[in-house]
Order: structure tokens, then C-alpha cells, then sequence
């Protein structure tokens, strides 16, 4: 397996590889790999067959977090997620830094020279993780769209955990044209129905046990569910009170939508996608289900 | 030549010359060609050289005009432009229609489905063209993006006639990672200096004379400037009066600036940008170069 540490270095080998005739699958992570990565590595090998190559890139991107976020603590274990990308298949792990993914940011003193372009999704960014992290789709859409154009992929790989993210990118895709296959992944989840997330490493025991409230009330809104629409405002306030019956948690949305266009709706019912993000002490967890 | 109307066969046309190794190089156009776009796709040419493939698309793309601007008037001659790229060498042109390159626009009852992600570059686009059609640059980058997406060139040729446009995609392409290195070729002049533009055949006789003073202006601005410092808010004074002595003439802007950032500059000297917009009669025309 390769380590590419360059931007000019990656682009260089995945247009070497196109030039060969070889597909590319990219696997665009933050690192922290867990078994929802594997899962992710996995279906990018299986898309692109023996033949071709699956690129793993591992950065966390500052454009997506805003201010008050959890940049500087999230977790970075490089040798381990090396590891885990290598038994799971990969062909190469794409590392860039900051002073390589927005160079100009630093070492110019004009600010005129500064990052300055944008890839910007207008819909599907204005509801849920959009509204509670105003900055964080701009950030995402742009750090996707120059990996495409770094590693050049056939095929993308993208977990349903971040179920709103994979719609956005989908939709930049199908907009923009990206010659790049979106392939969407399910949820992993532990044994207790917590969904994978490298941010469950901030739960302490006690949160923990909350954290497993997500799901719990996913299974809750499934139980009701049927072809008939129940009234979405009631079920979400059963939802909240039941997600804050757990100790130290607090809801931050809780939506019911169309999984295609992400509109919202007001009846809930067989098909409805639900979408709920809770503090769980000050760790914020997200999950998500199709009805 | 090829003549390739949808964006499916112009991705895998462009897929299977790049798996072949062979070099792909970009004329972006809005059709009604002249010279000016002559020696773009001639300047394309030599960036692939023989063996390499020089595709021209023709798209008049809507989303860079404003309601009040000339979308529906806008020339348009097919067989003439084909007759053009083929006899400057070019190996394909492109046409898409408004249906296949924005298809949710019309087909869908749906507005969450229309299309609704764009590159956007904020520093470069905030003067001069970006002032006075506030919409035109979001469109630019986006069709160009698009296109790039869609042609997969190694090479893209820009005229420095728009000036502003060629440095936006240059950071365009810088910011995104676009793998494609931006030819910026130079303006093309009448033999009595105007600068070609498609929109010149809107102009009477009596205006083609009047458009002169572009060019004029410029000639005038150079015979001023000097390793000196001159003050930029005199000097288009000057220019300004000069100019409003033709007949139709009225200024959009005269603006000076740092040709790489766009930066204005308050004293003028050689090096600097001059760039300048005037309605002729109801034509808007513009012109550029270095003083």
C-alpha cells in the first residue's frame, strides 16, 4: 500500500492509472477509522474489482468546522488508521496537510491571495446539520470537489451515518457533473444499535449508555410507522421526550423527510426518512433511519 | 471533427481518450466565433500537439446573463461555427442544449429538485465585471466547472479579452485542484484596434467608430504611464472625458489594478492593469491590457 503525503504526487499516480485503463475508487475520510470505514473501504474495492485502485484520503478538513467546534481535539491516529486501510484493502492513503490543501492561507500576506473558491450547494444544505452548523456544508462540498480532482475517482464511497452529507454530495455530482459513481453505504452499528461515529471515543461510560437513546427512538418511530401519516410535530415531541428521559442528553433536531430531496414533511409514514442529532454531554451524536 | 450534442458521449469520448493517453484541451466558447476564438483553439492545438485531442464547446449558458442582458438576442450560427473549429483544427465540438445541462430546471415539478450547486470564487469576482453584472461570475465558474467535468482536458484556453473572467477560472482551477492547466491567450484586434467580441456585430456605423475609444483610451493611458507613480483617480478622469467625447458613449468603469490579485491600485505605473467597460449606443463593450 502507498502513502502519498502530495497533492501533485496523488495527481500524478491516479492520472498515471487512468491513462492505464484502471478504475479508482476513493474512500474521502477524517481518519479515526472504525468498522464503519472498513465497511466503506470494503465497497469501494468491490467496485472497482481486482483490477483497479482504492484510494483512502485521511484529513480533517478546518473548512468544515466552525469556530466552536472540536478541530483541534478530534481524534488523529495515523499509524493505526494506516493499518486498518491496508487489511481492508486499499491501495493507497492520500495524507495532505493544511499549508497543502489551502496553501495560500499562510504564507501570503495578501489576503487577496487567500483561498477563494468554493464548490456551494444551495438546498439541500438549508435544513438539520446545515442549520445547526451554518459553515460546515460549504466546507464539505469544496473539500470534496478538489479530492475529485486530486485523486480523480470512478467511484466514491460515503456512509448513510451522515445521511444529509451524502445527499449534498450526490447532488453536487449530478450538478456539476463529477464523472464519479456515488456509492451510498449503510450505517454500521454496535451491537447495541449505536452508530459507528469516531466521535463516540469523547463518551464517558454514563454517556454511553444515553448515547444509545438515538437509536432507541428511531426503533420508537418505527413501531408507530405505518402507510397511514401520523402527524410529524407529535411524533417529534414524543421522540424529544423520550431522548431527554436519558441522562445528560439534549435534542438538537429531530426531522421527518422526503430521502430524495430532503423537504420535510408533515405526516410521517412507511418510506419517511428520520434524521435527529442529540447532545449527549457535550459530545454531539447524530443517526438516521428510512422508515 | 466529431459533433457531439449530449454530455454522456462527450464524458466517455473524453474517458477513452484519456484511458488511451492521449492529451485533451478545451476551448470553452458561447459560439459566434471570430478570430479571437481562431487563435484560442489554435493556441489549444499546440498544447496537445499532434496527437492530442482539441474538443471547442459551444454553449450560450444562461445562467451567466442577467434577466436585462442579451440571452435571447445573442448570436447564434451553428454551421458557421462548426465551419470554424474545423478549419482551425479542431477534433470535436461539443453543443449541449439548456435541457440536457440544467435538466431539472424544466422537467420537475419539484423545486428541490432544480439545480442548486455552483462554484463560487469571492475575492477575484467582487470588481469591476462582478459589480456590474452581480450574477455573470457564479454562472462562469459554474458551466466552466461544469465543462471541465464533462471534456476532462488536460489544457483550457481562455482570452485575456475578459480579463477578469481568465484570472477567476485561473483561481478557479488553483482552489479546486482542477487538473487542467489554463491557457490564457491574448486579445485580438481589428486592424483599427478594437477588440474582437462577438457582440461587436450589434454595433451601427456610426457606433463601430465610437467603440474605437476603448482601445484609444488604453493607447492613451500607456502614453502616460511610467515607472512613476500616476494617480489612478486623475488618470480615469482623463480617460472618462476622453471617452464621453464620442458620440453614444457613456463609461460603465475604468478601473487599475494588480493583474494577479485585481487588487486596485491607487497610483498607476508600468506593470499596471488597465481594464475598462463603456456602453456604446446599447452595446457593452470591453477592453484590457497591461500599462
Amino acid at each position: 500500500m502507498k502513502h502519498i503525503e502530495t497533492i501533485r504526487e496523488m495527481q500524478s499516480l491516479a492520472l498515471g492509472w487512468k491513462r492505464s485503463g484502471l478504475s479508482i475508487a476513493l474512500v474521502p475520510t477524517m481518519g479515526a477509522l472504525h468498522a464503519g470505514h472498513v465497511s466503506l473501504i470494503k465497497c469501494a474495492c468491490q467496485s472497482v474489482q481486482l483490477s483497479g485502485k482504492v484510494v483512502v484520503s485521511i484529513y480533517v478538513n478546518p473548512l468544515q468546522f466552525s469556530p466552536n467546534e472540536d478541530l483541534a481535539k478530534y481524534p488523529r491516529d495515523l499509524q493505526k488508521d494506516m493499518r486498518i486501510c491496508q487489511e481492508a484493502g486499499a491501495d493507497a492513503v492520500f495524507t495532505p496537510t493544511d499549508s497543502l490543501m489551502y496553501p495560500f492561507e499562510e504564507k501570503s500576506g495578501d489576503p487577496r491571495l487567500k483561498h477563494s473558491t468554493y464548490a456551494v450547494e444551495e438546498t439541500l444544505t438549508q435544513s438539520m446539520e446545515g442549520v445547526a452548523r451554518p459553515t460546515h456544508f460549504k466546507g464539505v462540498t469544496t473539500i470534496v470537489a478538489k479530492l475529485f480532482n486530486i485523486v480523480l475517482p470512478d467511484y466514491a464511497a460515503f456512509g448513510n451515518k451522515d445521511f444529509q452529507q451524502a445527499a449534498v454530495i450526490q447532488r453536487m455530482v449530478r450538478d456539476l457533473n463529477f464523472p464519479v459513481q456515488i456509492i451510498r453505504a449503510p450505517i454500521i452499528r454496535e451491537d447495541d444499535g449505536l452508530a459507528l461515529s469516531s466521535r463516540n471515543i469523547y463518551l464517558s461510560t454514563e454517556e454511553r449508555k444515553s448515547a444509545l437513546c438515538l437509536n432507541q427512538a428511531i426503533k420508537k418511530a418505527k413501531e408507530k410507522t405505518s402507510k397511514d401519516g401520523l402527524p410529524a410535530e407529535e411524533l417529534k415531541l414524543e421522540l424529544k421526550t423520550f431522548i431527554e428521559n436519558n441522562p445528560n442528553t439534549k435534542v438538537d433536531y429531530i426531522e421527518f423527510f422526503n430521502p430524495e430531496t430532503l423537504s420535510p414533511v408533515s405526516l410521517v409514514s412507511t418510506g419517511t426518512q428520520i434524521a435527529l442529532a442529540v447532545f449527549v454531554g457535550k459530545t454531539r451524536l447524530i443517526d438516521n433511519d428510512t422508515l
